[in-house]
């Protein structure tokens, strides 16, 4: 299989599978230390997700760094399949938190102007950061997806 | 190019390109019928990306339709990126404004039980609608960007 920037095992991968979780891993603790979270379904959702998307990146960054460290091949048809999904789902089901958290905020910000009220500067930001998690995943996912259909 | 169901002028192309266009359209009008949603920001949204993905699947079948009848070839690399840009485009739209209305959604049958006061299910429906048609969407545009990279 080919050797490209952003596949397994290399430098740029565990540097974007680093940034993927650290982003993700913002937007939990963003989002778990604003009050009254919990009342709402889609913050909730959100954390699930962002918890989910830490989890698979920050896995797959240890097998990059594996990799990089012990110099073994990883460019398995099985194993990019494998990555493949896994990049979709988290993928997938990062933007659908986002966006649906992102729902409610403008609601709240916009359509109610309840933020004049209530502080909602935390949420914008766990959204925030969830979002640039999710486009890492995304180019990622794409990138895996190049390398299963070139492979 | 390959040659495989999906790629763009089979006959099965055409039928997902116009279920797309049907769902969308389904969506919008579910939507657009329902009392109060020009209050809500994401519902708004969820009528604009609908009515892009809409037109979008549209052209798109009147190209299948255009390819079957004339037997052209339009498996150029230039047209292929252009519809896997179209594709993913309006596929990332479409799940963001599914999620955001998806999110409000349940924030108003789940956590207001609003929806015990005034009806939701016009709201519910153009959401699994416009859901349907970005499923859709998603598997035309994996199959356009495996046409691309096994090109």
């Amino acid at each position: 299989m080919k050797d490209f920037p952003g596949t397994p095992g290399t430098f740029s991968s565990l540097i974007f599978r680093i940034l993927q979780s650290l982003f993700a891993a913002g937007s939990i603790a963003s989002m778990a230390t604003s009050p009254g979270f919990s009342s709402y379904t889609a913050f909730c959702y959100l954390i699930v997700s962002m918890a989910l998307q830490f989890i698979w990146s920050l896995g797959l960054a240890f097998l990059d760094l594996y990799q990089l460290v012990k110099k073994t091949d990883l460019h398995q048809s099985i194993l990019v399949s494998l990555f493949v999904a896994g990049d979709w789902v988290t993928g997938m089901l990062s933007l659908g938190a986002v966006s649906a958290s992102a729902g409610l905020a403008v609601f709240f910000s916009k359509d109610l102007d309840f933020c004049k009220v209530v502080p909602c500067w935390n949420y914008q930001l766990a959204i925030s950061l969830g979002f640039f998690s999710w486009l890492l995943v995304w180019f990622s996912s794409l990138v895996m997806l190049w390398l299963l259909a070139t492979g």
